[in-house]
């Protein structure tokens, strides 16, 4: 009965813990298409909505590592600075890897079609969950 | 006294969770000291033994993403196929997150002295536990 028991909670646990995975992977992944969507209107303002307004926000890129939600903004806003540059995103999720309760960690591959030559590579990025919702913590953008 | 006891609990947890976060990144320290020394040493399979030995292990490059360790050594070996494409490491941690018990994410830079031309970048790692062990399972090298 004890064995039997103990079977029976580790089977709940089990479910639990993936209905929870995919909660939270279903709720990553509309935060990148969202992302994806606002990219596209050339709205970079919302586009950032995806990432942590907290200046410990870190995005790594080829020009090193720059802090906070107003400079990574400020990057984008200089290195994408109209719709030609910025073009129509593609991203596609290579991996989903849940590293605890409040961490996941994405490896994807992003692609900018463009009038003034495509572009693209990988990103890897760490994912917090900050009150309640899922935020880019540090993005790794190659 | 019920309170007294709560806080007394806290505090102890709290102090053996900074000792065991305190020994997992001296692990980890220690662990891309080695690296660095093998690296010097032109030894590209001992460099290798701070990365999971799987066919998971992921090395995210500027050629996109590459699987498994057998494929990431040999990545290695064809890029830096001699010590003057080595050169001499060096690498500074700029951050260390712990994510768990079993997960930490490190940004670093690093950098190549070499007569062949000096390199470098930014790199992120994301550590696992693996059997009592810290291993990189997911380097991006940029």
């Amino acid at each position: 009965m004890k064995k039997a028991g103990v079977l029976f909670c580790s089977v709940l646990f089990c479910s639990l813990l993936l209905a929870q995975s995919n909660k939270d992977e279903k709720e990553i992944l509309a935060i990148l298409n969202q992302q994806t969507v606002q990219w596209n209107k050339g709205d970079l303002d919302n586009f950032m909505s995806g990432y942590w307004n907290n200046d410990s926000l870190m995005f790594i890129g080829k020009s090193g590592v720059t802090y906070g939600y107003a400079n990574t903004l400020s990057n984008y806003k200089k290195n994408y600075s109209n719709k030609d540059q910025m073009g129509k995103l593609f991203f596609e999720i290579v991996k989903m890897k849940r590293l605890s309760p409040t961490y996941y960690w994405v490896l994807g591959k992003w692609f900018l079609k463009r009038s003034v030559g495509d572009i693209g590579g990988s990103y890897t990025l760490l994912f917090g969950k900050i009150n309640g919702k899922w935020k880019i913590i540090a993005d790794h953008s190659s």
